[in-house]
């Protein structure tokens, strides 16, 4: 029997879904498309609607909501799931601000939400927490997860861009926004770190609470020192947890060559799941993109049909589910002219080397912090990799000073 | 209400499953574990069986197969489908030589089976196969699938161990069988290769087709080439469709710095899906021991429960499930004394080159060819990465020829 599919968005996710379904199962093409600009030139020849109202009047067995917009997305999937409807949606800022009610509402209404490509696009990561890591615990998540900022720091680091023509290069290409302060600033990576964390550890922790530092600061010495060092820099979000709670930061780190997502490049994503009897499992895929993300979203439509639903195993519902965070020390190696500002933070301090009135300094800083110096703007910073000698830096910091190639 | 559950087998694979059962949750731990040898001495105080009556006699809910032996688990595995039981299985040999069989016996009787741990222990790429990717059409699979070559790969490449020294040490960690013949002669690779195939073409290859070279064969002076050019070598497994069929081999491949199975190291295993629409996928995790295999046994479990089974969503079942698979040229170094021997196989010679009387030569290999080879004892063939410069590698072998680093 055909199902009925209604589908909010037509945009790069919304069309490749549907020259996927239109390809492979002619009965999983939506009946009804609705869109927002009625003025539009669309690529597909095909009837939209701009009334949200017609989607719910055909009583559909799954909508998929694959719009830009936060707050009108909210009322289409909440809509839906007090009817009892199966959602798939990609809006990682929704779910990010609403996964606990939009749980409440499953669970009140019987109706289902998957959102894979909400978390890491094509790659499958909620569904593996939430089928093979089911009862396994996790210890900690980590991951490359926004393809634009990913792809500027391959532009820098492979082919000798800085950071403002990669970026430009990355607009052209289509993978950053075209206000790309999202991609770059990290809030886009706190939104997915959010989701994964609530599938990962089963604790909402709330995208404000994670403290964020994105690549908008990175100066070309540390560029320069990282290439130096055989090293280069990838904006990596974590969580893990331990006895005392759960920790979370998202952070320019620099990786060394052996590390898994030192080899993930360009608009891909990867992830790094550590767990307590699979123990290290790591995955990579395409992070952005209309087939790859409209394929998650097929998929998920697949997995619904099939049955699946996320089980949320790992959620405690007899407790409150937000969490907050531990705010324990991060080693890094931060640059500032502000010597004033660098005190203030860092302590545990292993390094102070000026160069023309920049300083650099490796120590610790407590996460908490991170907002104070971001809104500064005068500071960078960037996580060390584990154990990585302070030598190596301070050597590092020596060879560019030499060379000339601080600016 | 608790489950019944019997379990077959009480090695690495069965004791893993147990602590993690125990510690977990109690009710999914087995009322019955049939094992083989009385006089074995047991490091768990638990009440075993020998008679694998017992565990049917009990009428379990579920059945654990975990056992070494293949054509017992035939038995085992057999009479449980015909009950409608479902079961899990480790069993790579038991599963390759029998899948057309027990989907048949699965979608007569009922039952479930399911083997996440057979294909890559820890990874869960069936699972991901048959849900992430089940309308996606895959183009090529690729992976390193066995702990023990790769170990051994390792201490070559990372500590400058000699082949039958870091074949010693496998054996003495545990990696290897103490007949670690199936490890190194790739047949191991190939029962899991003809698994996967299954799941990602709908096809049953049959693993004796698979044209498979072992890593037996390397000698020091291809070790001291690779790492001349900065390469590794790896034993990959692959398997590609085209619209003439699909082909597939194992071989020792020379990989590059930038290719995700450079970095995969020690006992871990990986896989690399291209597909369709989501494109190039990469996983990597451990793909054998204990807790990881026991870990996806359990997994397997909970899915199962959870109403999960494989849909053979790929399979057409109104055609025959077998592939006769194509003789595609495949672009190898080949090394040996025996010029005839080399002459009767290689075509679209690029590169002869003669050291001290043995011939090194670059050109093509058809997969049929593979086992005259092997059987010879007197070649060794890597496969070349994609469109790599025959002038690297000419340059490379004089390199190794005037350090005298041929034996
Ligand atoms: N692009 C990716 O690679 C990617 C990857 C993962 C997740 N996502 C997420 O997927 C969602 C869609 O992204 P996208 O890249 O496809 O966006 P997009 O290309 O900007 O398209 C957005 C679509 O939503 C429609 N729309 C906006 N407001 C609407 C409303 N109130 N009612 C109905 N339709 C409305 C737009 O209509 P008009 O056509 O009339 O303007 C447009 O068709 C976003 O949540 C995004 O974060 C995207
Ligand atoms: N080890 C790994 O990392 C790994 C990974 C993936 C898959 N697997 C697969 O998992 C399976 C088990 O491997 P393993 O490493 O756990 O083997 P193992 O350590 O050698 O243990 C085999 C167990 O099977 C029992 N057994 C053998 N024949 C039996 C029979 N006819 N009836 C009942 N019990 C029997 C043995 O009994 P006794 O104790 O009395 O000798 C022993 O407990 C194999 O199919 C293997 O290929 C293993």
């Amino acid at each position: 029997m055909n199902k009925r599919i209604g589908l909010f968005g037509f945009g790069v996710v919304g069309q490749g879904y549907y020259q996927i379904a239109k390809k492979h199962k002619e009965q999983w093409t939506p009946d009804t498309i609705v869109v927002k600009n009625k003025f539009k030139r669309r690529a597909f020849d095909l009837k939209f609607s701009y009334n949200p109202q017609e989607v719910f009047d055909k009583n559909p067995d799954y909508i998929l909501e694959l719009i830009s917009d936060t707050n009108e997305a909210y009322e289409y999937v909440t809509e839906a799931l007090k009817r009892g409807i199966t959602v798939i949606s990609a809006n990682k800022k929704l779910l990010s601000a609403h996964l606990p009610e939009l749980i409440q509402l499953q669970r009140v209404f019987g109706g289902k939400l998957l959102y894979e490509a909400a978390a890491a696009a094509g790659i499958p990561v909620i569904t593996t927490l939430e089928t093979h890591f089911e009862e396994d615990e996790i210890i900690s998540l980590e991951g490359i997860l926004n393809g634009s900022s990913n792809y500027i720091l391959s532009r820098i680091f492979n082919n000798g861009l800085n950071f403002s023509e990669a970026l430009r290069l990355a607009q052209q290409k289509g993978f950053a926004e075209s206000d790309p302060k999202f991609d770059i600033n990290g809030s886009d990576v706190a939104s997915k770190l959010n989701i994964l964390g609530l599938h990962a550890f089963g604790k909402f922790i709330g995208e404000e609470q994670i403290p964020t530092f994105g690549i908008q600061h990175l100066g070309e010495e540390e560029i320069a020192l990282a290439k130096r060092l055989g090293l280069k820099i990838k904006l990596i979000a974590k969580a893990e947890r331990d006895y005392r709670g759960i920790a979370a930061h998202i952070l320019p780190t620099l990786v060394e060559e052996h590390n898994p997502f030192y080899g993930v490049e360009n608009e891909y994503n990867a992830v790094k799941i550590v767990s307590e009897h699979l123990q290290e499992q790591f995955y990579q895929g395409k992070g952005a993109g209309s087939l790859p993300t409209g394929a998650a979203v097929y998929g998920d439509l697949i997995k619904a049909k099939n049955g699946f639903g996320y089980s949320y195993s790992k959620v405690n519902f007899d407790k409150p589910l937000d969490e907050k965070l531990l705010n324990l020390g991060v080693r890094v190696l931060i640059k500032s002219k502000a010597a004033a500002l660098i005190d203030s933070v860092l302590f545990s301090p292993e390094l102070t080397h000026q160069i023309d009135g920049v300083i650099f300094a490796v120590g610790k800083i407590k996460p908490k912090n991170f907002n104070k110096l971001n809104e500064s703007g005068e500071v960078s910073i960037l996580a060390l990799p584990d154990n990585y000698a302070v030598e190596s830096i301070e050597a590092g910091l020596k060879t560019i000073q030499n060379a000339g190639e601080v600016v």
